[in-house]
C-alpha cells in the first residue's frame, strides 16, 4: 500500500536537532554546547509568578487570560510591543551616529502602528506563516551562508531551493548578494525568488552582525532586482536575538531603512530574552503579507494563547520584562567570557573564532584539513570525550553552487553552567589533533 | 507587479468568523448567540492563579515550566492525557453496556501508549498538522453535512475538495457515506481521498453524538475502500467538545473500535474543558502520520509552550481539572436548558430543534419556505433587533453533489450570560414571520 502522505509531509524531514538530541541521551555525563538553550538559572521564574498571580488575583483580569483572544493578539501587547521597536530603533540610531551608516536613510519619527503587527507562538511560527503565505514548491529563498538551519528544514519542506549568500564577521556580502541575484536574473529564475532571509542580530549560528548600512543596501539591491522579478522581493529579518546584547551598540532594524515599511517582514520575540517556555513572538508586516499570514494563523490556532500575552503584556507594562532583561544581558556577557576565557586558554592559534557581543553562539573555525561534519574523527573524539557541539555543515543549504564547509562548530553558552562551558571547551581543545 | 503571495496564500480566505465578528463591532448592544466563547464567568481563574503559584513556587518545577521542552509534549502530560482517555473509553464502554454497540469491537484493556501522543496549540493546531501531513491541492476530504466551519477555511487554503456526509441527529449518515465513496470509486478518484473529518461529540455545528456503532461502521467501510484508494482511508475524528457532556452517556471513541489503532487520528483538547486561553489539544496518531505531523510541528514551533503544559499537568495529576469540569458541565447543563426553556417558550412549532446532551450549540431548523444566510430577510431582521447567530449556510462545505441548505442556524448557548440568552432567543422569536 502506498503512503498517504502528502508531499510536503513526505519531504519533511526528521530535525538535525533531534539526532543530536539522540546522541545526548545515549551520553548521560554529555556536556552539551550543542542547544540553543537559554540560560536556566536566570529564568525569570519569581517575576512570572508574581505577574500571573497579580493577573489572576481579580476576575477582571483573570478571565480575558483564560479566554479566546483575537487571532492577530492582544491589542495593548501589539501597542506595548510597537512602542518598543519604535524606541529600540530611535536608540539605536543616536548610538551608531548620522555618518556611519547614512543616518538621512532613517525615516524621522518612525512610528510603528500596533495595526502591524501580528502575534505568534515565538517567531519561529511566524518564520513557518511567512513560508506559507510566500512560497509554493520549487521557489527560491536566499540565505545566509551559514544560516540558522531549523529555517532549513522549513524551507525543505516546503520544497524550496536555497541560494546561499556569504556571510562576513560585519555580515552579509553584498558583492556575494548581487552576484547571485544576477545569476538568477540570468537563469530567468528571478520570478521564483521570495525573499532574503537574514538572521540579522547576533546570528545563529555565527553570533555575527549586520550593519545598517548593509541591511539598507541589501533592501536597494532587492528593489532594483524587483522589475525582473515582477514582484516583491522581502527582506525577512529575524531579530530574534536583538535583545541578547551585551557589547556594542544596538543596530536600527532594516524597518528603519528607505523602502522598509514596504519590503522588510520583521520577525522578533520575546522568548528568548524573557522566557523560552512562554512562547511569545511577533512579526512587523506590510501588505498583503499581513492579512494573509494574520489569516492562516487563524487557521493555525486563530491566536497564541492569551495566557502567555497577558503575562508578556503586563512584564512589558510593569517594567519587569526591562529588569529582567538587564539581568539577562549581564549573565550573558558573563557567561560569553567564561566561554571565551577557556577557547583563549585551550584552543590552538589557528582556530579562528570572535568575540560576541550579544546571543548565545561563537563561531569556530578550525584549519581546513580538518572535518568538524559529524562522521568526522574530530566530532566522534570529541563525543567520546563527552562534550557535543553543533557542526558547522548542518547551518548551510543545500546549494548546488558551493560545497558546503565542513571545518566550523556553533559552541552556545546559552544553556550550559560556567562549569560546563569552561570544561567543555577543554575536553574539545583535547580532541583536537596536537 | 504581480502578487509574491504562494498559492496557499492566495487561496486562504477571510474566515467566516471574522466577517461575524466585524457585524458585533457596529451593534455594540448586540447579543450574539454566534461566538463559540466558553462561559466566561467558570473559568477557573482561582484555580490557574493557585496551580501557577505552586509551579512557580521553586526553582526545580519552575525552571521547566518557563524553559523549551520537547516537540511531541510534556512527558507526564502525555502520560496522564493516555491514561485519562483510556479510562474514558473503558468507562464509555460499561455505560454503554455490550449489546447496543457490540462491545465485542473493543479492544479488551486498550492501553494508550503516551508515545502515541502529540501535544498541540490547541486542537485546531493538530488540525492544520495533519491537513498540512496528509493533503496535497487537489485531494479529497470528506466531511459531515453539515461541518465546522473553520475547518472548511483550512481545507480550502489546502486547495481541497470536500464531499459532505449528511448528518442525522444520531450522527454520521453510513449510507450516504457509501455512497459518496462508491460514486467517488466510480469516478476514478478514490485515490485522491485522504480521510474523513468526523466532529464525533456533541458536534460543532448540530451538537448531534455519532454513535460507537456508527463510527465502528464507518471505519469498516472506509477499509473496505482502501483496496480502490491504494493507501489508508484514515478516520479524523475531532472529539473537541467530548468533556463537555451533561446528559446521556459517554460513546467510547473510534479508538477502541477494530482497525481504530491503526486508521483513526484522534483530536482532543483541554482548552474547552478547562481555558480557552491555555490552547493545550493533542493527537492520538498512528505511524508514519505521527512522525509526519511531530516534526511539522518542530517546523511550526518546537513544541507547544511549556509554562501552558506544566499548567495543564498539575491540574490533571491534582485533581483540580475532574473538580473544575464537573463544575462546568453543571453550568452548561444549566445554560443549555436556560436556551431551550426560551426556545419552547418562544419558537413557533415549525422550528425543529433539539435537546443537546453536550457541547456549546443547538442547532435549528426553520421551515425551508425561510431562508437563514447572511443575506437573507430573516438574517438582517434578527440583526436590526440586535441579536446574532451563524447562518447555517456557513458550515456547508463546497459539494457541487448538492445546494447548501439554508434554512438552519446555530446558536451557542456558551459564551452568552443566561438573560442574553433568554432574551436573545425570543428577539430571534420576533424576526421570524408570524
Amino acid at each position: 500500500m502506498k503512503t498517504t502522505l502528502s508531499q510536503l509531509g513526505q519531504r519533511t524531514a526528521p530535525p538535525a536537532i533531534s539526532w543530536l538530541m539522540s546522541l545526548t541521551l545515549g551520553h548521560p555525563k554529555l556536556i552539551s554546547l550543542a542547544a540553543g538553550f537559554t540560560d536556566n538559572a536566570s529564568l525569570p521564574v519569581d517575576e512570572a509568578r508574581a505577574l500571573l498571580d497579580e493577573i489572576l488575583s481579580a476576575p477582571r483580569t483573570g478571565q480575558p487570560a483564560l479566554q479566546y483572544g483575537s487571532t492577530a493578539g492582544e491589542p495593548l501587547l501589539r501597542e506595548l510591543t510597537a512602542k518598543r521597536l519604535t524606541d529600540l530603533d530611535a536608540q539605536a540610531d543616536r548610538q551608531v551616529g548620522p555618518t556611519k551608516h547614512g543616518r538621512a536613510a532613517l525615516p524621522r519619527g518612525l512610528h510603528l502602528s500596533p495595526d502591524r503587527l501580528l502575534i505568534t507562538h515565538g517567531s519561529q511560527q511566524l518564520l513557518y506563516l511567512l513560508t506559507e503565505a510566500l512560497c509554493d514548491p520549487g521557489d527560491i529563498v536566499l540565505v545566509e551562508d551559514p544560516t540558522y538551519f531549523v529555517y532549513l528544514g522549513i524551507a525543505q519542506s516546503h520544497g524550496l531551493r536555497c541560494r546561499g549568500v556569504r556571510l562576513l564577521p560585519d555580515g552579509l556580502d553584498l558583492a556575494h548578494l548581487e552576484q547571485v541575484l544576477e545569476e538568477l536574473r540570468r537563469a530567468g529564475e528571478l520570478q521564483r525568488v521570495k525573499f532574503l532571509y537574514l538572521v540579522s542580530y547576533y546570528q545563529n549560528p555565527t553570533g555575527y552582525t549586520t550593519s545598517f548600512a548593509k541591511k539598507a543596501a541589501a533592501l536597494k539591491l532587492l528593489r532594483r532586482y524587483e522589475k525582473f522579478a515582477g514582484h516583491p522581493l522581502y527582506l525577512l529579518e529575524d531579530a530574534a536575538y536583538r535583545e541578547l546584547r551585551f557589547a556594542g551598540d544596538d543596530v536600527p532594524s532594516a524597518l528603519a531603512a528607505p523602502g522598509g515599511p514596504e519590503r522588510v517582514l520583521y520577525a522578533g520575540t520575546f522568548s528568548k530574552p524573557f522566557a523560552t517556555g512562554v512562547r511569545v513572538g511577533f512579526g512587523v508586516l506590510p501588505e498583503p503579507v499581513l492579512t494573509t499570514a494574520t489569516r492562516i494563523k487563524g487557521n493555525h490556532d486563530f491566536g497564541t494563547a492569551n495566557l502567555l500575552q497577558q503575562l508578556l503584556t503586563r512584564a512589558l507594562a510593569s517594567g519587569a520584562y526591562a529588569r529582567h532583561l538587564a539581568e539577562l544581558q549581564r549573565r550573558y556577557a558573563h557567561k560569553a567570557r567564561v566561554m571565551t576565557d577557556a577557547i583563549r586558554a585551550h584552543f590552538p592559534p589557528d582556530v579562528e573564532w570572535r568575540e560576541p557581543q550579544g546571543g548565545l553562539y561563537v563561531w569556530a573555525r578550525v584549519p581546513k584539513r580538518l572535518r568538524t561534519g559529524p562522521k568526522s574523527h574530530f566530532f566522534q573524539t570529541a563525543l567520546k570525550r563527552n562534550v557535543l557541539y553543533v557542526p558547522g555543515l548542518l547551518c548551510y543549504a543545500d546549494d548546488p553552487a558551493r560545497r558546503k564547509p565542513d571545518h566550523e562548530m556553533r559552541l552556545s553558552f546559552g544553556g550550559a553552567s560556567e562549569r560546563d562551558i569552561t570544561e567543555g571547551i577543554a575536553r574539545l581543545a583535547r580532541a583536537l589533533p596536537q
